[in-house]
């Protein structure tokens, strides 16, 4: 039996993976994919304090490299169930493994949902993205579009408006879903403008997005318009179809700050928990605490 | 008016003005003496993802780059106190201004008391450490005395003897304060020797520590016994006398997972705030959400 379990080799899972070692725990952690999780595939990262600008595979390969010098096991593996036996817990990996674990992390991570339009693949991390947290520096004095209509793409809407020239605030309906005081704040700003019953049909560009083609649900009238960014908020998939635990209605797993779930001996990390921000530097400092709770949780409840 | 000044430029202060100026605040970040926070005296950091090994004052360095690339505006300067004047915030200088902020950030750290024993200072982070978590695995398979009878002197004492050689716990009583939880898991362990009724009298060594000078209390008995470490937990004390927000018994502010404390508009991150655990990766986070939550703060309390 191992004494901890890690799912996902991301930033919470790498930095998980590399503080449970230094408490000497028998540590195993697996990553379905490639090392690095969702910021990997980020070109560009300026927000993880210590390195003023990095690639996001770059960054993650410091991570991984960490990792390895503390020798952390790492395998490529992926994880179908996560399930309690009275207090172990049991991992099943999808080549037909039950693990045995006295603790397991769930550092999983999200996936935004996509537009599913042409260009929208091609032109990520080169025009098109999903956090302006992560990304609104880079289009200072440009104009880009918001796609969405909730808290996520409003609050992000009036970032972008401090840094950028103009923000368009594109919505399939004639309403927000967002709370009225962010509403209220984004028709204050004189550089946001809504553009509503549209949808985009394309993202275009040449290196670099250069502009988009907007539709009116209503006429069906199609116009391109050019732009420099497209910021989508149309959703956040969390990966956590895996373990049953507590999850708010979105599928992000609930924790109180000690990385507990409603599972005794189940912590979860980084972007697949409900957190109050979703970056690297926050992801990983959850792995940091998951896994010194982990390291209590087993001294507390397991003779050793 | 500043839209946010931020108090201690350690980790989480500097975390916190990178943010800031990612959002578009117009920002100010204070720091009484050096940058970097008790950190910059580490010899060697193993523990921040991303820099497997790394001099304390080398990572804070490239902290302190990382802001100047974000042109964080920072001064050396003290703060005697912050205090509220309607919704505005005044912090006062050592040199007698007056600044006003829509926000504050306290980011001022906190320092691990000392014994006071010769030897103490000179060997700090060669053989003397405040930490386990921190530095534990610099020690696997050494002896080394863990001073104090407190929670934290009999948790770092348990993961200590997960990695070295021995442990001896001093403690100048003759019973611990710590939960018996903790105290019944450390008889248990066959490396943990505890030395009652004992002080430390004097640290010594050539270029890392080589013994230690202990006494009895009641013989007034010394005695020197050779070891590789020593861990000092006799408190921590919070640099928190600057403001007046809800703390714990300790000192330590009190703050929800938002790091607001029980003042709207002033927030805490890092070591001077109670959390759940003390790590450069946990402060650089802490400052990230502090600085998005006074973004939002500012936003949804200022016309901007």
């Amino acid at each position: 039996m191992y004494d901890l379990i890690i799912i996902g080799g991301g930033p919470a899972g790498i930095a998980a993976g590399i503080y449970a070692v230094r408490y000497g725990l028998d540590t195993y952690l697996l990553e379905r994919t490639a090392i690095g999780g969702q910021i990997a595939s980020s070109p560009e990262v300026e927000n993880y304090p210590g390195f003023s600008s990095i690639n996001g595979m770059e960054l993650m390969n410091t991570f991984k490299a960490h990792a390895e010098s503390m020798d952390v096991p790492i395998e490529n593996r992926g994880v179908t169930k996560v399930r309690t036996e009275g207090k172990k817990k049991i991992v099943s990996t999808d080549d037909n493994a039950d693990l045995e674990a006295k603790a397991v992390i769930i550092a999983t991570g999200a996936k935004p949902r996509k537009l599913g339009i042409p260009g929208e693949d091609t032109y990520y991390g080169r025009g098109v993205s999903y956090c302006a947290t992560c990304d609104a520096p880079f289009y200072k004095g440009r104009d880009v579009i918001v796609v969405g209509g909730g808290n996520t793409a409003v609050s992000d809407a009036l970032i972008l408006s401090n840094v950028v020239n103009k923000v368009y605030l594109v919505h399939r309906r004639n309403e927000l879903r967002a709370a009225k005081i962010l509403e209220d704040r984004a028709h204050s700003r004189d550089n946001i403008e809504f553009l509503w019953d549209t949808v985009l049909e394309e993202i275009k560009g040449d290196n670099f997005v250069e502009s988009t083609v907007i539709k009116d649900v209503n006429s069906d009238k199609k116009k391109e318009i050019p732009i420099d960014g497209v910021f989508i908020y149309i959703g956040i998939d969390p990966n956590t179809g895996l373990v049953d635990v507590e999850k708010d209605e979105s599928g992000f797993i609930i924790t109180n700050e000690f990385m507990e779930t409603s599972i005794n001996g189940i912590f979860a990390a980084g972007d697949c928990r409900k957190s109050p921000l979703w970056q690297v530097i926050t992801a990983a400092s959850d792995g940091a605490v998951a896994a010194a709770k982990a390291y209590e949780y087993i001294r507390n409840n397991y003779d050793q």
